[in-house]
């Protein structure tokens, strides 16, 4: 047997124990050392913000494994043969005689480990934004456990029970959840003007109505300014024009890639700030690997670089990077920034490009909407998914899929998943043989409902109209019919201000209610009504029809209830 | 505009009423006839089952629109311009003069209608078995709302509030729940060795013992030979030696495909005794086209003419028949058999072939089998999944997915069609991008382990043994060391006869323990232990280690509890 290798892995939470724990699997004789440098090891960040609301009531359960036993250095050493040093911090890496510095936290003592091969998985940090303020106590960032219980004590000893969360992203959104649940009242801003970038705006803003409904306030477009504090402690957001009390601000304006130890060691770094890797994990040094939320992914659709710094990527990366450094071959070829987030009764969820994100990377995309219920209808504890697809134009290959609603999101995206990784078309997308039974889907899915209205758009059979577009046309007071083909009871319980109610079963023979020589947009609660009525009204003649996408559903601003 | 085609649909349940709302959006000037010899149409026989069992309160459910417009011959009529003539019957199709005749069913009157273009929706037919005493009372199949009626009566006038149900298919599964949540008694007796065959065997035993844990019985490997009966009714299924008493017999043995009409009107037949179309739905007579349970599909896997009698085909092949009567370009190139079923707390599901069925189709199987919970295990309301993972050794490809149990199946199910359509390898698998957060997936989703699992074997890393061969060298008190790495509590909650426990974290220092001279069965609950034991004992030299695949946890077999 070859002299045992020596691994060290810088980092000790995801990847680098994936890498570690893979590696003392494929070569039991290696020496593995791991450096942390902070005291809790291979813990479940996702986890915290449910930790924080009590949903998780044992901090060890976030570091434990399926059965139960806190993953502790004492149990890397027993079980997986691997040995962590934590409250230890790597402080340089000498590539030319192949070693680590170090220093321990707890004694300040410092030292040396030798490499064969090296493993960066030294994570990431929470931005803090640099406004007046953020200093003050109770300001928090989360990112560790002990933050998740320094939120708590907070929770418990705030007096206005007022919180305010920095941040409109995913973190931001779990954060928030958490908050409300513990009865604070909580405020979202977010400096885009849209929450949740991952998401188009339309999809955006059916998530800040739901927010609304739940009582949490957002403000988008405006940057929080300055933190006011009174005796040391945050006492108010200022926040455009307004002053938000709270005694509780979370910073959840996202992370960076912590590559400083990579780039002192002279080690590629890319125009995102994340380490560069191949798709092998290799760093531009052959015997330096990395994984995880310090390195940059490159982006199945637009073969570009991303920062992807989610738990799922870690946990693959590292795996590829462990058989590499055991001399097997195995490739990550990227991501496709997959997500999904609880925001209180919604699930959101998205994969592959926004139509937004598609424009900037060269494609021309056409999307549909389709709001359905995520198991036949008939079916008690069926729930709405609001549905977008996204696809080129031109070649008709799926782009991207998002989700919000409190229906079975995340089926609906990771169905999507290996049809955008191998490049299949909407068509190819409508044929699929989901499953089907009543307690679990449609006869006809979500997603292939989805293509095939996305098809009636692409081969000319259907004219969309965005929601935003009749919202401007009615602002603008601009001439056209905007037929409401639902029945009265559903117009009664959520109508469309200057709509004009026909229902369907009724036009046939009501044609000359609808003006010939304007231009028609066609809507119902789901879309299907409307898009019959379209093909009706193009059969009678009129030659601008149009069918509001997504429907009532779908709509994302304010409707009028009467009777 | 030319003169307007004349479409005549026979049947108008699923795929017949698809392509007459597709034809008239697609052709709005057409004249569109349906025959349909019942009186409920566009209804969804997937949904009896739960009306039968008062889940689906009201019969009118099962044929209404998403917001509960009931769809009747009025309806189809105003709505999409399809004139549905229920109660009648075509009995011949004449295709020198294109035209089918007509029976109405009501009165006995007969006509023939013209056609342009005839699409054949015939449906299928339950098969009744041959045995003595199916024609007594309260022996039913369940295909129309009609049969759910009469079950509902019968289930009201029951004495013995026992039932045998024949046949241990989908529909066997769910009206054995619906039975017992009726408070029956319940016996499934199914002829083949295995309930589910859309499972492979050891999937399918562990559906068997979660029928046992809930109280219904199940007998497989033996026939119902007899129905006696009493009075007229039916009283007891003679099974084998048993006679099962029973005032209620579901025959549930699967359906034919009703190809008679197609077959005297000189069309091609195929060898399943299903209508024969190609990928547009033609028939042999490119002016007849057919959809639904009355036609043989293609199978994606192994290219072979399968039998598929499912709503979600029947959508899919009505929208495409109906884009080719209209000129439009449209295939559908196949199904992989993908279904769901709910089972009592279980859901059960699959897509692709078996490890069985790929052996006849002249694969060369390996599989893994893979229970995890649902999502992270902190998170509460994780329910676990028991996954299995076929693929063929010599490609790579992944062939197919089974999953029981109390979690999210269909998601996995569904999340991997798209893999299976497009000719995924495992290792493809293993990277796909799946969205994760603790509340719906772990960071590495029950696919990606799977897959992970299979790569170890596939690559040489690990050796797996069904836990059938295990348990038949127990039976035969084979020399061998079944090892279990599980925590003593583990151990006493749920043990295997004839294994000896050494829990993972104290093997290294016990590996005198383990014989050096027998082969080594190593496994734990869920099986990343077991796999850890094999790595460590082939470290320290054992030479014949191998892994159970699927854990405790997919032990179909007794276990025993102490302490």
């Amino acid at each position: 047997m070859a002299s045992s290798l020596k691994l060290v892995v810088i980092g000790g939470i995801a990847a680098g124990m994936k890498t570690a724990c893979k590696t003392a699997r494929l070569q039991p004789h290696a020496n593995i050392t791991v450096l942390e440098k902070d005291e809790i090891i291979s813990y479940s960040g996702c986890g915290l913000p449910y930790f924080v609301s009590g949903v998780v009531h044992d901090r060890e359960e976030l570091f434990s494994t399926p059965t139960g036993v806190p993953r502790t250095p004492a149990f890397f050493e027993a079980v997986k043969n691997v040995k962590v040093r934590n409250r230890t911090e790597a402080v340089a890496i000498n590539r030319a005689n192949k070693t680590v510095e170090y220093r321990n936290l707890v004694d300040a003592s410092t030292g040396s480990v030798p490499y064969d091969k090296l493993m960066l998985a030294t994570g990431a940090r929470p931005i803090v934004p640099p406004i007046p303020g953020v200093d003050l106590a109770n300001v928090f960032t989360v990112k560790q456990v002990e933050d998740a219980e320094r939120i708590q004590k907070a929770l418990e000893g705030s007096e206005t029970k007022k919180a305010v969360i920095i941040g409109g992203g995913l973190i931001g959104m779990e954060m928030a959840e958490t908050l409300a649940d513990c009865a604070f009242d909580v405020t979202v801003v977010e400096m885009l003007p849209r929450i949740l970038p991952m998401l188009d705006a339309e999809m955006a803003l059916l998530v800040e109505k739901h927010l609304d409904e739940q009582g949490i306030a957002v403000r988008t477009g405006v940057a929080v300014t300055a933190l006011e504090g009174e005796g040391g402690r945050v006492a108010a957001a200022v926040c455009g024009n307004e002053r938000l009390e709270a005694d509780l601000v979370i910073l959840a304006v996202g992370v960076r890639p912590n590559a400083e130890l990579a780039a002192n060691a002279g080690l590629e770094i890319g125009r995102l700030g994340g380490i560069q890797v191949d798709e092998r994990m290799r760093t531009s040094d052959p015997d330096i690997f990395a994984a995880g939320d310090c390195v940059e992914c490159n982006h199945l659709l637009t073969g570009k670089p991303c920062y992807s710094p989610l738990g799922s990527t870690a946990n693959k990366q590292g795996r590829v990077a462990a058989m590499n450094i055991c001399g097997e071959d195995d490739t990550l070829s990227g991501v496709l920034g997959s997500a999904v987030v609880k925001v209180c009764d919604f699930a959101v969820g998205c994969t592959g490009l926004t139509e937004k994100q598609a424009k900037q990377a060269g494609y021309d995309p056409i999307s549909s909407l389709c709001p359905m219920p995520d198991r036949t209808h008939y079916y008690p504890g069926a729930k709405g998914v609001l549905l977008k697809l996204v696809a080129d134009r031109s070649s008709g290959r799926v782009l991207g899929v998002q989700a919000v609603g409190p229906g079975e999101i995340a089926k609906r995206i990771d169905s999507a998943v290996a049809a955008l990784t191998m490049g299949m078309t909407v068509e190819q997308l409508s044929k699929l043989d989901l499953c089907y039974a009543p307690p679990y889907a449609s006869a006809m899915d979500n997603l292939i409902t989805a293509a095939n209205v996305l098809r009636n758009k692409m081969e000319g059979r259907m004219v969309g109209i965005a929601s935003s577009e009749v919202k401007q046309k009615l602002d603008a007071t601009e001439d056209f019919f905007l037929l409401d083909v639902r029945s009265p009871g559903e117009v009664q319980a959520a109508a469309i201000s200057g709509a004009v109610n026909i229902p369907l079963g009724k036009l046939r023979a009501a044609l000359d209610e609808v003006p010939a020589d304007k231009p028609v947009v066609c809507f119902c609660q789901l879309s299907l009504r409307g898009y019959e009525a379209a093909t009706i009204l193009k059969a009678a003649g009129h030659e601008h029809v149009t069918v509001m996408d997504g429907g009532v559903a779908m709509w994302p601003y304010e409707t009028v209830r009467s009777g």
